[in-house]
């Protein structure tokens, strides 16, 4: 997994990209991680939206979805049987200097083609969470989309591998959990599966809408709810989520051993057998 | 002012970047903006500092400064005589996909020169500073450092270019004021200079620390202090300040005349004269 199997700037295959471009400069734009398996996207159509939401609340005008689609599909014809397709749409390139945009940027596309492995079934230990010392900066503009800006994600990640733990735990500043750095969370109380609103910070995954929206068909009742550190600790059961890991039931949080249970596995039987 | 004269990655002149950066997938790296006068770069020695700090606040291990000085004596030899000079250090490629760094990235140097307007002696009236609706995330972590994770700075600014306005005031979630968008706000009463602290958001400007470092050369106590929207709205003077505006009075701040008075011009009259 060290290097790309190929990539696109505007739909031409090229690994360089303007060095004029917003998203280098000022983390101006959005990303997708799409997973792809056996020749399909998988759930395409919830990332495609949700990109479209993040161009709108940045008011990047991308009206090139058609092309890109196209592109998506040519990157699904070389790929392997399992890999990534990680897609940027930034505002594109400089049209004067400074963060404000003039307004008559052109969007950039950007696809990337990554080799991915086989999916693991997740360890029935679970895995080890590391709570960040980075908070999650509240802001309702731009919280839910997957923007560019991400250093912070960046560095509590970093600081959880250092810890040897396979996530971060991020709060946001009032100590509220919000979400693992690359990952939604959620808690499993009285048959209850909760997760924290991403409303002020965070990231709305696209798995985590799975798992919303899954829940009922496994009998389970499943809702946004506010969750603080202690809340996890004494949860039945807590998972993470992302469209790559799939559901992953956390067995530690930092020295604490969380209770394990079986939503996790039901929802990741369920859901590998969705249609994309 | 529509495109950069030159531009170096890596000491080579180029005008393309590897797409695989993380300052393009995750805005994981820092820049300046530095001032070049008459083929001086002004207070080169700050900016520099600054960068070494957010090197080391984010982790990246960057040896390279001899080599980025030469760059910078590269770019001042090509100017003209105003000209504004970019820098950004990022971590460098991607060794892996996803947020945490492996550790083993080569930070990459990049530069652009651009043209500069000659400076403009500010107006008698002062700028107008648009209150921003977008909140800035408080992380001590970042605070004060220059990094590239800007889209709270991007979407204040566009508002307050689309209401006309010279600058966002940007408060933080406690409804603090920090800053502007691109630039740090001073506050004058009782002959008094304040400043926001920028510990838990903002940026640290270099043009705030000669301000704050230079007051005492006219006679003025300076200090960083909390400072309310009122306090803005009640305060003798309003000034804002950049090293490439210099430091601005502030006319109006949205519907409100602010009193004007003659901090800022001594201010200005003084720093120009000062030394590199």
């Amino acid at each position: 997994m060290s290097a790309p199997l190929a990539s696109w700037i505007d739909g031409l295959r090229t690994d360089v990209m303007p060095a004029d471009d917003r998203a280098l400069h000022y983390g101006d734009g959005l990303f997708e991680t799409i997973v792809l398996r056996s020749g399909c996207a998988r759930f395409l159509e919830a990332h495609l939206a949700r990109l479209a939401l993040g161009c709108a609340r940045l008011g990047i005008r991308f009206t090139d979805m058609p092309r890109l689609r196209a592109e998506v599909a040519e990157a699904i014809s070389l790929a392997p049987r399992h890999a990534i397709l990680k897609i940027i749409v930034s505002r594109g390139s400089t049209v004067r200097r400074g963060y404000a945009p003039r307004g008559t940027e052109t969007a950039r596309r950007m696809l990337w083609l990554w080799p991915a492995a086989e999916p693991v079934p997740p360890l029935a230990a679970g895995v080890t969470l590391e709570l960040a010392t980075t908070r999650l900066g509240e802001n309702p503009l731009i919280a839910g989309i997957k923007h560019l800006s991400r250093i912070e994600n960046v560095l509590a990640a970093a600081r959880a591998a250092e810890a040897g733990a396979f996530e971060a735990l991020m709060l946001d500043t009032s100590e509220r959990v919000i979400s693992g750095a690359m990952s939604n969370v959620f808690a499993v109380r009285d048959g209850r599966v909760i997760t924290p609103r991403v409303d002020r910070c965070g990231v709305a995954g696209v798995m985590r809408g799975i798992v919303l929206r899954e829940c009922s068909a496994l009998g389970l009742q499943a809702a946004e709810a506010s969750i603080s550190v202690e809340d996890l600790l004494n949860a039945d059961e807590v998972f993470l989520t992302n469209v790559r890991i799939g559901v992953v039931p956390v067995g530690r949080v930092g020295e604490h051993a969380c209770r394990m249970n079986t939503c996790s596995q039901r929802l990741t039987a369920h859901i590998e057998n969705l249609d994309a």
